[in-house]
């Protein structure tokens, strides 16, 4: 149950009620793909670091261990040992994706595994299965994710099957939820917007998904080649006719960056693996910017990544032992600079809570992408 | 400052007071090669448990990232955040293990850098400096390790030469130790003793270095190739030699059986790599063996590796989701392994100990091989 406790502007500033807890709105997820985050991060370290939502990839624990395995042991969240929120995508971005030679029908999609080629299908009906076994918090719908670019024509009839595999989902998940032995009989089921660029089809099918009035409601299919700019103008028309008494959800996006610039748009939710993958490469998000800590400037620095901040990296470890680790090939360097990230990514969805309660979250987000502009003091 | 507190038999239950604190004794050091636990586990997570000295490669460092560099940034204890104790190997086993092409001269040695061929030169007084530099607690000596197996000329002209090193080893530290810019300058020498499967070598050496009044002993070149009965045959004939008032080192010792036997013929420190190595294939150490966590039988398995272990990773997390883990290759499942073996390791020396105090030692060590001979139950 989402509340809307405030507005600045557009910007929602809410609390979304679940089985597993309140979520405070605006809020990052943390992506944990296969029940676990990258970077040997454990469940144990996210509750220090201010996460409230773990994601998992319904797509890849369906192939891995199993979504029947995971139901057997008690669901995702004794699985991976997390009582908080967990919200699992439908496996569709994976299929389309991921997933070898496949076949979209109205029924839904063969296609084949990425692990040993087995050969699998998925629809709406499967999708809700395999995430009621998981037992996740928040289901997504199954849909297709549309090639960018596409026609319009393609578009239309994508967004039409996908509409109509809404609809299956809905009356899937209220059959799962309804059964004795389901793990989570409360799980919710948020709706995905598509359309592409194509603002008259995003628009058409936001209101009909508006009117089946599901748990919240997720723009789709964006961040996948559009520029920036369209993808705000998109999430700029669209929101306006998503309900405003739900949360909405922007699917894999994205930088800290275009989070500020959504959160202005009316955007609740977001996910994204740039703080893992940045990680990997060496980046640490800090308030001036990305820094590469395999940079040799950072040989002798004994300070932390950003000076003041509160994760448990900053704590304890210097630039220099962080740099050390990279170039030996550690995996704690790899550990402690995805823990930073996902630190930074969750304390500045805080700041930007506690911005628009505020009533300056203009104000707020203009001296962020100011700093993140400036680069290192 | 080793105080010893009882015997019971052979086994010898002491402490050692140095400027990082008192350790312990029995002890298992935990190795974290290039400054760095593998697995990545981070020293913080060392502190719950149980880990009272770590083992870094003075070779390593000195590769990388440089001991000059570790020295300006203030030693290896502020590098690594760990206050307790650090031990330094002296750098020569990886000469003469890891290193390209290589010449041993009465100087020392020259040989080329495993990471980039560069010509290094080490002896005794470079030794020295470079565990000066990285200031660690205990500094081992600089030592020839001689291949197995070795003729007897070779070993005696090799152990010579030692002994020769070692005297050049203790007056290098006692000059480093007044400069008013070392790091720690109380730091420790323990020297190390040679000789092979010759015992009559091993006990002769054993003495002359035991009159040198050092801070420590170590028994090195074991567990190269012997049976694991040579080698306690060893540690019997030579041990008696070494000063009782003082701590004996086993080096790269060993497997929890090998400790076991090992403590009860009076050896006082440990170190060895198994705990990880053992983690990267996928093995756990308990009470009934190993357990091989890849294995299918887990699948389902919603246990803790070992029942009633206070591990951080058996307080939390299921042989299920680590094997789950090890399969989906995340890099999280190996840090769970390494942080309960090396939990396992420094347990059972907590154990140790407490048999030692109770004069049930033989009692205690029969139990504990009878269980590991067991299997699980």
């Amino acid at each position: 149950m989402y509340r809307l406790i405030c507005r600045d502007g557009n910007a929602k500033r809410g609390e979304f009620t679940t089985v597993h807890g309140t979520i405070q709105t605006p809020v990052f997820m943390n992506v944990g793909t296969a029940a676990a985050i990258k970077g040997a991060v454990s469940t144990m370290d996210l509750q220090g670091i201010k996460t409230q939502v773990e994601l998992s990839n319904t797509y890849h624990l369906h192939v891995r261990p199993g979504d029947q395995v995971i139901k057997k042991l008690g669901g995702l969240h004794k699985f991976m040992v997390w009582d908080k929120p967990i919200l699992t995508d439908s496996g569709g971005f994976q299929v389309f994706s991921l997933a070898g030679l496949r076949k979209i029908k109205e029924e839904g999609v063969y296609f084949n595994s990425h692990v040993d080629g087995r050969k699998i299908f998925m629809g709406p009906e499967e999708s809700m299965q395999i995430q009621s076994n998981l037992a996740s918090t928040i289901a997504m719908a199954f849909d297709e994710c549309p090639p960018h670019p596409a026609t319009r024509e393609y578009m239309q009839n994508s967004v039409d099957r996908t509409t109509r595999w809404l609809k299956r989902c809905k009356d899937e998940m209220a059959r799962l939820n309804s059964l004795e032995d389901t793990i989570n009989r409360k799980q919710m089921l948020f709706g995905i917007n598509q359309g592409g660029t194509f603002e008259d089809i995003r628009i058409e099918h936001a209101k009909r998904i508006a009117e089946m009035d599901l748990d919240g409601y997720a723009l789709g299919g964006l961040a996948v080649g559009e520029s920036h700019e369209e993808m705000y103008r998109i999430i700029e028309e669209t929101v306006p006719y998503l309900p405003l008494e739900k949360p909405t959800y922007l699917m894999g996006v994205g930088t800290p960056e275009n989070i500020l610039e959504s959160v202005e748009r009316g955007v609740d939710f977001f996910d994204c693996v740039y703080p893992a993958r940045n990680g990997r490469h060496g980046n640490a998000y800090t308030n001036h910017g990305k820094m590469n800590l395999l940079n040799a400037k950072y040989e002798l620095d004994s300070r932390a990544i950003e000076e003041g901040c509160d994760c448990p990296t900053c704590r304890h470890y210097s630039r220099a032992y962080i740099r050390h680790l990279l170039k030996a090939k550690e995996m704690l360097g790899l550990r402690l600079l995805v823990t930073h990230n996902l630190y930074f990514y969750n304390n500045m969805m805080e700041e930007i809570r506690g911005a628009i309660e505020q009533q300056r979250y203009n104000e707020y987000k203009k001296a962020k992408l100011k700093g993140f502009a400036e680069g290192e003091a």
